[in-house]
This record gives C-alpha cells, structure tokens and sequence, in this order.
C-alpha cells in the first residue's frame, strides 16, 4: 500500500479520445480523515457516459477535471477505516475513479455481501446498467404483452437487460449489435427473438424483417445511423426512451434529430433519462432483478480486463463497440 | 335550399397550397335517408389540420380525397331529419365539411345550446381547439406553479388558450406571435407575461430576455425557426406536448429535428398527440372551460370570414399567419 497508481484525465478531446488524453500517475495513497475510510479498488466499472464526463460542456454531471482521476463506480475493499458504519474489511459499492486507492466520507456507499452475488454484478446485471436498462424500460417504454422492444448494443451491459426484461414482460425483444458473435450470443444466450448485425450491409431491411409489427418501445442508446433505420418501424404510439447516444459522442457538431412530423404523425414519447431520476426504484430494481438473476430470467456477460493500466485502452475500444458484455477493470492484484 | 355549394379539393399541393388546389362547385343538396339529418352549415372551423389532409401521406387521419368536400368542423343546422335523436331545429357540432349542407348519421354529432354560449365558441376555445390547448398543456406539459410555458401562434385558437391556462396555473406565460398588434392583444387582452415578436431581428434575444428562469413547458404549434430559438432555452426536465408544425407543414423535404443530445442531457420529454386521443377528457374540459370562460378567466378572440367561396383564400391565408384569431367561416347568410 506504498503507492496510488491513478490515471488522470490528462486533456479534454476534440472529438474521438486517444490515449493522449490519459496519464497514469503513482502517488502517495491518501490518508482517511475522521469519519473516512480508504477503499482500495477491487473493480473498476467503465461506462459510456464517462465520454460525457471527459468533456467540459454543460450537462447532466459535472465534467471530469483535467489534471485529477477519471471519475467511475467501483467495488473496494475498506482498508482503512475512521469511519463507524464501515470497519476495514467490509466491500461496498462506491465512486471511487480510475486509481487503486480512493477516500470516501460515506456518501453514496452500499455494502455488498460477497456471498450474495459476484462483486462485479454490481457494476453491471444488478448496478447502474441494470438499473438504467430497468427504469428505462418499465417507466418509460411500458411494455405491454405482445409487443416489440428494439435495443442496440444489445449484447451490452444495459441493452442486454433491456431485452430481457422485455421477454420477461412478454414482448417480443429485438436486439441490434455489432457483429455475428454478439448477435449469436444475444439470441442464443440472452434468449431475444432476432438480433440484427448493424454492420451488415441490408442491415435495415434485416431489421425490418424482424420487426414484422412495427416497433412499439426503441431504448435508444445509439443515435446515428441505428436510429434512423429504426425510424421509419415505430408504431403510433411508440415510446422512445434515451439513455445514450453513443455513435454521436464523438461528434464535434451537433447532429439533427428525427424529423418531428414523425413525433406529431405518429403520436410518439420520446424521454431522455439518466438513472438517478429514478433513484426512488432501487429497492424495487435490486429486489426484482435480483429474483430473475437466482432464477435464471436474468443473464449477463462481462469483459473483464486486467489491470488499471488497462483502462484507457479498454474505455477507447467499449466506445468502439470493441467490448463483448459490461466492461470491469479487475484493478487489485 | 336549391342548391349545395360545395369546395372540393382539386389537386394536391406540392409545398405552399394555392386557390388552384380548390374547386367551388354546386351541386343538388343531398337527401337524407332513414336515420340520417340533413345539417345546413352555419359555420365552419378552418383549422392548420387541414393542411396534412390536403396530402396523401400516411398520418393520423385519412387524407381528404381529391374531387370530394374539403373535410372540416361546422356548427350546422338541421333542416330535415329522419333521425330521431335530432328533430329539425337543432343546432349541432359536426364534421360537415366546406359546403352548405352535409348528411349525417348521427355520429359524432353534439347538441348545442344557442344560449349557453356564442355558436362560434363550439369551434374554438370551448371546442376542438381549447381541448387541444387543454388536453396538451394539462396531460403533457404539466405545468407547475411558478413555471414558464412558452407557445408560439400565441393569438391563435390554440395558443391563446395554452397560455390562459398557463396562467390560471400559476405559471409564467410567454407568446410568440407574428407583429406587434397580436403580441399587444397576447399580452393586454389574453393577460401573457410577455408575447414576442417572431419577425423581430432580434427575436431570439428578446425571447431570452422574456423566459429569465429558462423555459419548462414549450407547447409546440409551430416548429421551423421559433423552434430552434425556443430549444437552447429549455430547462432540464421540460416538457414539449408537439401539437403542431406549422413553420414546417408545406415543406417538401423532411427537416432535421433538435439535436437528441438535448433530449438526452436535459431529460426532456416530447411527446406527439392529436386532441382525440384524450377523448375521455371531453367532459373534463368543457366542464373546466366553461367555468372559465364564464368567469372571464378564458378570453378568445375571432375572426370571422363571411361566405364559404371565400374559405379557400382564408385558409391559405391561415398557413401564413394572416388571420388574427380563431379563423371562422360564416356560411349560411
């Protein structure tokens, strides 16, 4: 425990991010004051909202400060502790950032029980991307019986969920992804209905092909071309929630939208949404995607990487689509 | 009752409609079979609707067919009944058409009573108009006391009442119209914060200036320019019940919708919606509506246009911005 290795947020990009805009530093590891505790990073998550972050422009969170950690959630182990709820030993759910060791005064910390699940569902199936997936879908998208759900990067931390809890609500789940491993895996493991490759070259015939009713709920964390092939399918009355644009974060302007007669014409919700709006559905979130996890409803995937120095590499290709499931860092040895 | 002028649609627009597209014809009126009445027209609704019915593309509604009446709301009298529901006398809000007599079933039809309230209100602030404004403002917007609504077509049949109501709710309530004149009625007669001149070189700036804590509810009638000048000002969590495009309605390629990034960073909601589909509220806003009105709480303004040979010119005119008001035709002499 000598050493803090952290990777900082070293520029802000231009467009896509590169490498250039993270360093990896070691510093001392800090020191917790009364009422803090240590934790050291068991797992790091990586998410594509964190290309938000590295930029300055205004939006739901602050951005990332150049010249201090990249921000994200992680699972830590407290190893020091001045803090009465949270003796060392304990593993807890926390924003910790991109380095191997981090302070916490508490806030926001959820105790995780090892037995209960693997620790790194908390990033994932049963964390934040599960929860998106889960708000997004029951409180937006209202699935009723018998409809379609459409997801891209369906094979992906949050449309994995989303499509799942489609077919568990009783609708017919179509995923879009990139290439036929994941389409594979999304029909055959994840149990969706169709899985279109976006990288195919009838790709929007294929997809609707496999959306012979229309499409009632898209769970938009795309853009770009995905959605414009989606377009044209929705039903009157479909609900568009927006969680992620990810084919447009490195756009340096803005792209133009759906056309809004199609949102008059055919009556459509459109709703962007980030977790915390819903942070009243937690209980509700773990207590119900926990039960289909233990029963087998719920699958998940995961690309587990080695090493924190890893993490810029890895964060270059999940925006990429390179990833295969939700992306953890594994950052203690 | 010799004779049924009628105008029919002659040909469908490319882009901007003409007096070319419309036909004025007489014909013999209709008899009306059994269970059927025969409506004479006293006035006809000319509503922006019409526009989408001129053209055969796929929306809500069926399009008007080429060689038959142009589609419309009228307040008609019956003439001759073979109904028993509605003896001769009755007055009755109907879909008549742009003619001076048209059959009906029954169906859809509702009594007025002449001394409730003026005939003309059935077509505007007590009808399909005010129950969009209403349905809209109250179902989608949502407005908060202490909001800001923002509506553009402020002095028009749908705008002035969005922006009454605003107020009755305890909101902020800014118009945008076309010149000085409606933006002063907008502000001294209908009781708005504020009304913006859309022509103005510095609309933009003024609308700013007009909206100090941002805007909450943007009930959108109009979409093109004042769109985009009304986006950057949408605080997070706005709502934007899409009612109308009118700036949009004769353009012959589709236009770019606003950036999905905003939806996606302010959690904005959008959502498309004709009056129809909040049928069951019909009772609820009449209820409401005439209560305010009766209580001078709900201002409207018309402007009656005398014959049906001139509705075409009217509604043209209607497209541009050029009638002050609900915009009326009065068709029986």
């Amino acid at each position: 425990m000598s050493v803090n290795r952290q990777i900082l947020l070293k520029s802000r990009p231009e467009g896509a991010p590169s490498l250039d805009n993270f360093e990896l530093v070691e510093r001392p590891p800090p020191e917790p004051g009364e009422g803090e505790l240590l934790m050291r990073t068991l797992y790091l998550s990586l998410d594509p909202y964190m290309r938000g972050r590295m930029s300055a422009a205004k939006s739901y969170a602050k951005p990332a400060e150049v010249g201090q950690p990249m921000v994200g959630g992680t699972v830590g182990e407290v190893v020091r502790s001045r803090h009465p709820q949270y003796p060392v030993g304990d593993v807890v759910l926390g924003f910790g950032g991109w380095q191997e060791y981090a302070i916490s005064n508490g806030a926001g910390l959820r105790k995780l029980d090892p037995k209960a699940a693997p620790l790194t569902t908390a990033l994932g199936v049963l964390g934040m991307p599960g929860m998106t997936a889960y708000v997004g879908l029951t409180e937006i998208g209202k699935p009723q019986p018998g409809e379609t759900v459409a997801v891209a990067a369906a094979s992906g931390a949050v449309g994995s969920v989303v499509g799942q809890i489609a077919k568990i609500k009783g609708c017919r789940a179509v995923g879009i992804a990139g290439g036929a491993a994941k389409c594979r895996f999304v029909t055959d493991e994840l149990g969706f209905d169709a899985c279109i490759d976006h990288r195919a070259a009838d790709f929007t015939q294929r997809l609707a092909a496999a959306c012979p009713n229309g499409i009632d709920v898209y769970f938009e964390n795309v853009g770009g071309a995905v959605q414009q092939a989606v377009w044209p399918l929705l039903n009157d009355f479909a609900r568009v929630p927006v969680c992620g644009l990810i084919a447009q974060y490195n756009l340096t302007s803005p792209m133009g939208g759906p056309d809004m007669f199609s949102v008059l014409r055919k009556r459509l919700l459109l709703r962007g949404f980030i977790v915390s709006d819903f942070a009243a559905k937690r209980d509700e979130f773990l207590r119900e995607a926990g039960e289909w996890l233990r029963a087998g409803r719920l699958k998940y995937r995961e690309d587990v990487v080695e090493g924190l120095e890893r993490a810029p590499a890895a964060f270059l290709g999940l925006l990429q689509g390179k990833n295969f499931g939700k992306l953890v860092v594994k950052v203690a040895r």
